[in-house]
């Protein structure tokens, strides 16, 4: 049966994560049904993702595979399928992929970004999609020194959350960065070949902390080499949070 | 009773808009609520403002009015009613006015702001915040062309929703421009002494038909003297529209 990758953006505020759960509102649920309906199907179809994301985590570029006989157009498919789904779901593209492309382990690479925004009052309209940070300045310069340490290949036990059964906490961070993005805004940029849970995340609740002097560049590579998750600082909210790009060879 | 004057701002999504209608959550609810238990009354304070907004409406500056006998520091009352409000709604300032103030009859002028977004791909985070155009070009010279003919002292009854009590349909609009904001994003801009019901949503879902070419300029003339709702075109959707700012006497 042909398999197709889609290229996927959705609005993470009002879904329990990308996974199915019982009585919960998922994208993968989402996607599943509409394509169980597409297929006339009594059930959810199975629909693959390059990763889980969770609560309140958004994807600009979430890629995902699923089977189908439907002599639909490459072209075609994204109305198709969004013509079945809630509008905090967007199917970018679709296309036909060889029978055995697999969206998780044939992913080379993946990007995040996440977003922060400072100053004395929260901005209403961004507070779903950009981390506020109460203060009127964040030293970029100092939080880059700290990122530069934590580029390469290390054990990112620091900075994994402890509820996880995964035991190689290895990884290669390729890009860790931090840049201005708009007024008061800024955009931290992240690219490696995996991630650990909640690895972006408490990456940037600590090297808030170096933003803010509560914590020194120096300390960035103790808390790295320490390998306790306790060393580091807080899981920075999953509203910040965009998994951007998942790249795959040959691309 | 000391009187206070609030300037807030608000994400429309989730209200039933302004106004208080029982087992609807609206913004005059929740404020009122809010006071209520500030104050430890048993009922909601009455709050009055500059003018009801409609369901999925947005405010950057709504003003309103309340009185207090709390002896609370101009500074400390944003604070202190937004530790009792949901995250969607934000008091910017709050200051001591004379006694007979009045956030809606002492208003001398009000700007609406409306975002349209163009493009062939709708973007998922902007849904509740911008109105999607599905085109690649908007004529913005002809659109502006539109709007100056209705920019003066006019009988606006083509550009106001039929189902209202309003008798007088005579107002003054002093600003009526549309100018690029964004990549693919326009930002419409009306000031005026007063506006009809949905006046700004009819004016902009007419005018977008200037610029997509399925009207001329000339055609709003026509509208407008016309003096007929059924001559304009559709009312432009709520979540692209702004309550962005309101003046008052010696401002």
């Amino acid at each position: 049966m042909p398999r197709l990758k889609a290229v996927l953006a959705y609005d993470g505020t009002h879904f329990s994560g990308w996974q199915v759960q019982p009585e919960k509102r998922t994208v993968q649920g989402e996607i599943g049904r509409a394509l169980g309906t597409l297929h006339r199907m009594a059930h959810a179809e199975n629909v693959t993702a390059s990763g889980r994301t969770d609560s309140g985590v958004h994807a600009v570029g979430q890629v995902v595979h699923f089977d189908s006989q439907l002599a639909i157009p490459e072209e075609r498919w994204p109305k198709a399928i969004m013509s079945l789904l809630p509008d905090d779901i967007l199917i970018q593209r679709v296309e036909v992929v060889r029978d055995d492309f697999h969206a998780r382990y044939d992913a080379v690479e993946k990007e995040y970004r996440y977003y922060v925004q400072i100053g004395k009052n929260r901005d209403v309209f961004q507070r779903n999609y950009t981390h506020h940070v109460y203060t009127d300045h964040l030293d970029s310069e100092a939080m880059n020194k700290a990122l530069e340490k934590l580029v390469g290949k290390y054990d990112f036990s620091s900075f994994c959350a402890s509820n996880t059964s995964v035991v190689d906490k290895v990884r290669t961070l390729k890009l860790a960065h931090v840049q201005p993005f708009a007024e008061h805004t800024l955009m931290f940029r992240f690219r490696g070949e995996g991630f650990l849970y909640n690895m972006v995340r408490i990456i940037v609740g600590t090297v808030l902390e170096v933003g803010q002097g509560r914590r020194t560049v120096e300390e960035i590579t103790t808390i790295r080499d320490g390998k306790d998750r306790r060393l580091a600082g807080k899981t920075a909210p999953a509203q910040g949070l965009y998994l951007w790009e998942v790249a795959y060879r040959g691309e």
